[in-house]
Order: C-alpha cells, then sequence, then structure tokens
C-alpha cells in the first residue's frame, strides 16, 4: 500500500462501490461489508454512512470513533458478501473470509490487504446517530495499491446482485 | 413511465448512480447533476445528498422542500455533464440541454422523460444543512420505464471520468 493524497479521496467513493468497514474495539478487529456511503466535501475529505445499530459494528464504530474504509475489486466479490452473511459476534472474519488485517497510522482499525484502497477515518460528529443510525466520518490517511491502477468496484443493486464497472467514459465536465 | 414499488427504490440508488436532481421554484424549473447522495433506510425509502449552498437548486429545495431524483443511462451521459457545466440562474436548463420535463404526481418538481427512473422525493429533515448542506430526502413516488429493464447507469470517477456499469454478477447473498 502507498499513500494515496487526501485531496482525492473522493474519486474512490463518489462512484458508490460496496466497500468494507473495518473497526477494532477491545483488541477485536472486525469488518463488515456496506453500501450507504456518501461523499460530503472535498477538504477535508468527509464522508457520510449509515450503520445500522443491529451491525456489531456499530459498538466499536460509536465507541472508538475509528474505522477504515476498504475498498475491493471484483476479484474478491465472494469475501465481500460473505463479510455480509455473518457477524462478528460470531466468528472472527478476518481468519474465516480469509482477509489479511495490516496495521493502520492514525486509526486502530485496520486496513485490509487485498482491497486496493484504504482510506483511515475518524468518526467527528454523531449528531445524527440517534435518528438514522449516520455517522460523519473524516479521513485522515488515504493508501492505495499502486500494481492496481484500473481495479473494477461492485455496486449493489439488491438481494446479491452487483453491477461490475465496465468501460471508463470522459466527457468534458468542469466538475472536479 | 409506469408505477415502481418504494420498496424497491434503494435498488435504484444503493448502486452510486450519477444522477439528476429536479426543483421548481417560483414555476421555474430546474435541474442539476449530483453524485454525493446515499440511501439512509429501506421503509420508508430515505436518501441522503448534499447540495451545495452555492448550487443555484440549493434555494429551491431549501424553500419548496420538494425534488425529483432522476436516474439517467449512459446514452444520456452528455446531456447529465451538460447539466453541471451550467447553472440555472443563467438558462433554462431544460430547453438548452434538450430534457424533458413531466408533470410528477406527488411533488411541483417535473420527472425527466429521458431518465429510465424517476423518484419524487420529499425534504423532511433539515437539521444538517447548515453544517453540511445534507437534505434528508424521503421518496413518496417512485417510477420506471418497462422499456428499459437493464440501464447502464455511470458513476462519476472526477473531472469528467464515468465508469459505465458493465456485467451483473449475483452471489449467493443474506442483504436485501
Amino acid at each position: 500500500m502507498k499513500d494515496f493524497p487526501l485531496s482525492k479521496a473522493y474519486q474512490l467513493i463518489e462512484p458508490g462501490p460496496v466497500v468494507l468497514l473495518t473497526t477494532r474495539h477491545d483488541g477485536k478487529a472486525n469488518v463488515m461489508t456496506m453500501s450507504w456511503h456518501m461523499m460530503m466535501e472535498f477538504t477535508p475529505p468527509r464522508i457520510a454512512c449509515i450503520v445500522s445499530g443491529a451491525d456489531y459494528s456499530f459498538i466499536a464504530l460509536a465507541k472508538t470513533e475509528e474505522c477504515v474504509i476498504a475498498i475491493p475489486s471484483v476479484e474478491i466479490a465472494e469475501k465481500v458478501v460473505a463479510a455480509g452473511n455473518c457477524s462478528g459476534r460470531d466468528i472472527d472474519k478476518f481468519a474465516e473470509i480469509g482477509l489479511t488485517p495490516l496495521p493502520a497510522a492514525k486509526v486502530s482499525a485496520p486496513l485490509i490487504a487485498e482491497c486496493f484502497a484504504n482510506l483511515e477515518c475518524k468518526v467527528v460528529d454523531q449528531d445524527f446517530v440517534e435518528r438514522y443510525n449516520l455517522f460523519v466520518l473524516e479521513v485522515v490517511k488515504a493508501w492505495h495499491d499502486p500494481a492496481r491502477p484500473s481495479p473494477k468496484t461492485i455496486h449493489h443493486k439488491g438481494y446479491g446482485t452487483f453491477a461490475v464497472d465496465g468501460e471508463d467514459i470522459t466527457l468534458d465536465s468542469k466538475m472536479p
């Protein structure tokens, strides 16, 4: 994993990929699958996400206020779905599913070696948690794997069906 | 446009497509391009989105508390980018760009005929607008074009580059 500019973090999240969210609480790392997230601000890069109170990760996220958003490509789609099909209450998902935790630089939650990008995040606002389970995150460090410049992400369309990235097109846009 | 079940609205938004957001204020319809949105709740279908105070649509959305999220496919990608490259302050975007407004059922903002799906929305919470420009929407009526069952959406990766949906894959998921 190599350093990735924070100012470009939105280019990873804005397209709506399914991501993995890691946490570490009481020494125990966990990972969940997540599609309900969005960019909120370019600088500092801020991300909103929904983590249900029913998810085992909820308490870890709320208490430690740290997490990693790890972005998988289609090659590990089966592991991504597997992470969504079980709970960290019952098992060590990293060991069971075959995901490799790596130490992060600024948060206790682990990076995931198999993901082409990892965003270290701190929870900066929980005011919408009670009402909507909405956490506001700030990306404090970003990593990517330069060996995989054009990863194909997956986008959940419901009930285990995912659109895989196809071709890229570029149009003359004034938008960053 | 045919009726589409509200309970499945998330299947349109969760994959992270670039969308068009329409409003109508003081009799004038407008449309903007938007990628910063996410599902918040299945039932009622709730969507969060960021609309900058610098966007001309901001006042219309905040004052009328109504909008339509229209979902385009790749065939009209140039129109989607064009809608993001200009402001409704200066022109009638529908006429200039060649988008056809259609009357909605429950909101004053128009549907867009060229989009394969349209979600009529009401703003239900502005408590995070001042802090983050974050609007909470509830989908009150959904439409889709049954003539286009497998539209390819586009996902913004920054500076006018978009990933176009490729193939679908289906895995054995417990997630809705």
